[in-house]
């Protein structure tokens, strides 16, 4: 059976003041009413019952995802101790399915990003697990048509397609790091790239395997967590110890049997402000506002604040306004660099509360 | 002896969204740690002692600037039932102080300038009471020399010097009314014409002789009020019947002995955001901070916050920033005609409350 695995584990700062150490990005609405969170269980929902989603999440956010989920099984969230990278959580959650389901399917999914329409979506996932049945040996990507020279994502080469299917799903010839701004537009030429989205389907017993033979160590550690009589102990006391490594290195990089199947869905990473702009739309003076405002000659912004909160603008431009309850910021829409260096500088200012 | 009357009934909007209909600008610590009517008060109270200061207010602000100014009496506040614009205020003043002092000379003062450095503003004002010796009937006002043409201002033109008096006091040739831009450079350039900035001093009977002169009817009013047992009572009853004009057109555009005492001091009207940057000042990169703030790429900004909530800018300039409680303002600088704007916006969405 297909089960679906939604890594919320990240904490970033690219969306501050609204998303905070115990509130990031993927507990916020930023593209609809419900939460990035939300929008992806919903998304697997109508296909994946809930006792088959999972969440792996982090001590300090697990009760605020909680709240959000309240439709998943308690038992189904799988609590992080601390941060090890994609490896060993993906490696603890195929574990903790396989004692639920021997023959559990998963499919990997990050908990903030976009992806539209669901139905199709649905369908790329669904032809994505059929692979497995003429190919259980297989690791399954999703890869995204390049839109533009984008430096900000790895990328994925393809390589021969499949003989034995008829539907876009190659074997994959390479990873490549994020690039430099020719090399992207190398790749976006050439037509044979996709952006690698992290969003993965396999067999668990495969994945681990896989892990066996590539992280032998990792592996190990992570056997303790099968043969423990306490999982929650045997997390807390094991997942410390293991290597910090991404799936895509541990395992994708070096296995046979990576296939790359080009997404036929609309996918969003939602990087930055600019994204919430792109997602939601803006109205014909390019204005993205969610929350009470009243604006006099302003144009191209988004500006976010609290249902008791009123945001007046005279005479602006391209400004993200976002006001939160005991933070506001003011910046240029697209300066992504100024807010990493304004949260260094918050730290900095003894200001850590606020982040 | 010498009273000094503050008027404090303004309720404008240039300072929206700190200044509201309850807490107007002469309130608020827009020129330091005291509101403007605080520093208005202690600029006279080294050579004028409390009892005799006086302050006309408006029954929607008489709590909030009582609290302001504990130290005079409570009697001194005078309450105008609705605005009747300045010639009834000044008529009533007159007639109260005049009960309290036969021999009253009154010092009206705007609640909402700033006026440095005190000693100077002090001499002046003492030099414009000895004037009274010897000109009793005199209506004596000061000009400030315009630093450049503005047209926001009234102009005075000054005739002949006083013939017995050896200091800048001329008898007013004209007054002139808000001057177009090209009239405004020519009044600059002539150095015969000063600013009208609405600070006169004279004998409180003196100018109820002028409004009896020139305002019968206005003057017939007031004289209700000098004759009531119940002082609060009359004043309910008499005020809303009497003529809405102006003291300056009401008699000082027709009366005689109308002097012009060229101010030697500082003079500023507070007219904008822009007067709080150049009276506070700004750091290295042109900002001037009210509240916590943490700025990346930020300059030429005003920001002002609550002591709770932390404004952070982002490769902006040229901003005004103010965060209250229920509503923050993002505006370009010198857009003042966006913000008068804005507050009619904001009157028509059913916002008025915010006002």
């Amino acid at each position: 059976m297909l089960h679906a695995v939604i890594m919320a584990g990240g904490s970033g700062t690219r969306f501050w003041p609204q998303s905070r150490k115990q509130r990031p990005k993927q507990l916020l609405p930023l593209a609809g009413s419900e939460s990035l969170i939300q929008q992806t269980a919903a998304r697997c929902q109508p296909w994946i019952p809930p006792e088959r989603i999972w969440v792996v999440t982090n001590a300090r956010q697990i009760e605020a995802t909680r709240e959000q989920l309240p439709q998943v099984p308690p038992g189904n969230f799988l609590v992080e101790p601390c941060g090890r990278n994609t490896a060993p959580c993906v490696g603890m959650a195929a574990i903790r399915l396989l004692q639920a389901d021997p023959e559990a399917e998963m499919l990997v999914l990050p908990a903030d990003h976009v992806i539209q329409p669901d139905e199709i979506f649905q369908a790329a996932c669904q032809r994505a697990a059929s692979v497995l049945v003429q190919h259980p040996e297989g690791l399954i990507l999703f890869g995204v048509r390049p839109t533009y020279p984008a430096t900000g994502f790895g990328y994925i080469e393809r390589g021969q397609p499949l003989a034995d299917r008829a539907d876009a799903i190659y074997e994959v010839a390479r990873f490549r790091e994020k690039p430099d701004a020719p090399t992207a537009a190398e790749y976006l030429a050439s037509g044979r790239f996709y952006w690698n989205c992290g969003i993965f389907v396999w067999r668990a017993a495969r994945i681990l395997q896989a892990l066996a033979e590539y992280e032998p160590e990792l592996s190990a550690g992570l056997q303790q967590l099968t043969d423990a009589a306490d999982w929650s102990a045997a997390v807390e006391q094991v997942f410390p110890t293991l290597k910090s490594i991404s799936i895509d290195y541990a395992v994708l990089e070096r296995a046979r049997h990576v296939f790359v199947l080009e997404a036929p869905f609309g996918w969003d990473d939602v990087g930055s402000w600019l994204a919430v702009a792109r997602l939601r739309g803006a109205d014909d003076a390019g204005n993205t506002i969610d929350g009470p405002w009243s604006g006099v000659s302003t144009k191209d912004c988004i500006v976010r604040t609290t249902p008791d909160h009123l945001v007046a603008t005279i005479g602006v431009e391209d400004l993200v306004i976002v006001h939160t309850s005991d933070a506001t910021l003011v910046a240029r829409k697209s300066d992504e660099d100024g807010l990493r260096k304004l949260v260094s500088q918050l730290e900095q200012e003894g200001r850590g509360n606020l982040l």
